[in-house]
């Protein structure tokens, strides 16, 4: 890891050097944990304590709070974003070389480029398109008509199934299926019809979908992703969802059929999103939240039922179940007060 | 894709067309997005706009419904249902060719039949059989004690771990589990014991499972599927659960150990059922619900919590943490009230 | 499968029989169906009709129930325990032949013990290191700088992305995926900046994992679980969560990032825990439950809610929006009442 001095790193970043500029640096950790050689961020008041008691060579911090930090200081004002900007220049992605390895299954016909690289055990399907600069990690698999984008990487064991269409720099995580069949049924002399999926999933440039998440195709049309759409581990997109540019979903999450979430939307973990509605632009859900009808005005919303002990939960539980009859007894006590006082 | 007339298809169908008979379909497609040789269909009013804007050549309707739509209509009491049928007709599933793949391991005494398809870099164990027109596409596992019945489908990248045995017809999708051990601890000493899952999982006829679902095997006995029983993505199913034939799980569902799931059950989207309880034929389950004790009575349950903007969900979820202080402020007003009215 | 007569048995584990010593017993099975060379046992009240009506030769119960057992009965305090060691003498697990299939990828520079068995299709990298006695199932991969202790088990199908180190005799069920990019995002003129995930996973001995789990690498740092830690199907674990010795997470669970949960904390199924917060040793979660802030004392806590028929919770629910209103109404009441009060 390269080692670089203190004032070489503000220099190249940008940044307000408060400390001496010629401690040197090589490499990066946490408040707790990091060394005099090492450089930290402070983004999140839970770890004041941490900040205090720091051994880090230097931490980069907001102007603000400078004097709550015992080391020296980078100030910035976005911590996080500048140690993301430091860490990453730091730690450069390493791509493997060019080339398809000897055990991948490689259908005539695949178009791969050049300068991609198809990891072992491998599956390409002969309609399947691979361009310049992609990875494809171990056992990988890329079903018919589908088409992985420039730089794109498949970090391992990733299915496109078919008719999965991802744009440039997308990263797609371990386990995660892409263009598996919606759910859709209909019913006939009580048995179940399958109901023909026939769409596509599109995904846009520099999405990024985590580890054992799947995203339905589309069942007539597609399932889309716009640009920049960050997807968490876990996280279950039915067919024919459309998500805008620059949303993120939390793990856990699922977004039933055909729902279509706006620009800049946030869905914290475990949410979930019925089907046939839309959430609007900078809407945000709450964690362990339920959206069953459109969210029309950006904001934060929530539903998620807040801890309590045993007891406690299980009173307010069974008075939760009688809530109606309270509010009735309530109007009762109301009326009657009302008629009292017209009798004073 | 096959062309055919308007009155081709209504004869073929056996439905009402009011409209050219000899206007000629090549596919179908979205109300929103159909072009004038396309075919689509009207089964949900929240899509009554883009009904009456369609640009379809003709639209599967329900006869009460008609004067909504512009174009020429084709009468049905279950429009999803005639689309499923017809789009299921003009896109019949591309069996691949029979045969095994030669880059499959297929341990010696495993019975593979002749008309079976097993794809690139799937395991097939020696006491694994695969029944006639099966398709295993690639890098499917087949453990020890499993049976993939007649002409069902394992999409791609399935693990059948041990002892698992599907009927006719049974579609699993891809990154699905099926016969990984239940969740069997007991406590000795502060530490847990496994308790071995000895079991397998029965899976009945026509069923289909969904991407990433995890479906265990019993702890002792089988978990079961009965027939067509239809699981959607990320759902996991635990040891020893039973689930009746024509039910169907949404996303994100899970189900604990031994509960005993009804005919003709539905699930809704992220809801849970607890272990060793029944569940009615007949139930459906709302989304995001939670089940804890036994269903009698067949009929619709739900406790999902419903969206609220972040400062009355703030407030609310506060004052249901004293709801049950606030029964007792109610029953005080109401004992004095009772008290004031014997008074006068 | 070994038959043992009753009175072995009973010497065997230390148990009090009372019943013909010499029966003999072949095998385990449920109350319901075992048969009268079988043994079974009885630890959940729920099972007494099945106890009654079994078919056992032989039944595990603890002495106080001996009355509701018709058959012999083997004497114990914790007929589960018992059980679990009962049935795993008898199905002692079946470890495969050491050595490396022959369809292995496994880079030059690998460190695999001689002991070791190496499945169909696996993919070991040139930093990584196998242990003595460690199987690796089918279709493994094991990225680098991954470390698998010895006598663990990767069933099949299972990722270590990088820098995942498991201890001793862990068990890793098929589709879990170690070691993949935490969730971390910061924001620059309304796009998503990738935040480098620089830290690995550290997974104590005799923890197990279930199916289609994931769990994060940590961004600085360690994702981290002591030992005899079980963590069921499909749950997320995010970077840099820190899960102490003995504590159980049930199916579908999530945790986000930097939680630190104590040791013996038992979370039901599809439970969601908050980042950056604690939850102290003892602590026990409730099914469906939020945990929003930390937990300082041990307990049980829950905040799922209660199943309802549709028509109560749709009132219900209409109710609990209003709630905040409601207590206002009843603190009205109560002004009014005192004020009349003060008028008599």
């Amino acid at each position: 890891m390269t080692s670089i001095s203190l004032g070489q790193l503000a220099d190249r970043f940008g940044l307000h050097l408060d400390g001496a500029p010629e401690t040197r640096l090589s490499g990066v950790g946490t408040l707790e944990r990091a060394s005099a050689d090492q450089l930290s961020f402070f983004a999140n008041s839970k770890y004041r304590a941490a900040l205090s008691g720091t051994q880090a060579g230097a931490v980069l911090i907001r102007a603000g709070e400078r004097e709550l930090c015992p080391s020296a200081a980078l100030l910035t004002p976005d911590p996080y974003l500048t140690f993301a900007k430091i860490a990453a220049w730091w730690h450069p992605k390493v791509r493997p070389e060019p080339g398809v390895h000897a055990t991948a299954a490689i259908a005539a016909g695949a178009e791969i480029a050049a300068s991609a690289s198809i990891g072992a055990f491998c599956v390409v399907a002969a309609s399947a398109r691979i361009h310049a600069g992609a990875v494809l990690g171990p056992h990988c698999i890329v079903g018919s008509d589908c088409v992985v984008g420039a730089d794109a990487e498949l970090v391992a064991r990733v299915t496109l199934v078919k008719r999965v269409r991802l744009g440039a720099r997308v990263i797609v995580h371990p386990g995660a299926v892409l263009g598996s069949d919606g759910f859709g049924l209909a019913k006939e002399h009580g048995r179940w019809i399958k109901v023909p999926q026939l769409g596509g999933v599109l995904v846009g440039d520099d999405c990024e979908i985590g580890a054992n998440t799947t995203i339905d195709c589309g069942a007539l049309g597609d399932t889309v992703l716009a640009e920049d759409v960050r997807i968490d581990n876990l996280v279950q997109i039915a067919h024919n969802v459309e998500i805008g540019a620059h949303s993120a979903m939390a793990g856990c999450v699922g977004i039933a059929g055909s729902a279509r979430i706006g620009k800049n939307v946030l869905v914290a973990g475990a949410s979930g999103i019925a089907g046939h509605l839309k959430v609007a632009d900078g809407t945000t859900v709450l964690a362990m939240s339920m959206v069953t009808s459109d969210i029309h005005e950006p904001g934060a919303y929530g539903s998620g039922v807040p801890l309590m002990d045993q007891r406690s939960w299980q009173r307010n539980m069974a008075r939760l179940r009688n809530l109606d009859k309270l509010v009735g007894r309530v109007a009762n006590l109301e009326k009657r007060s009302e008629t009292d006082g017209k009798h004073e």
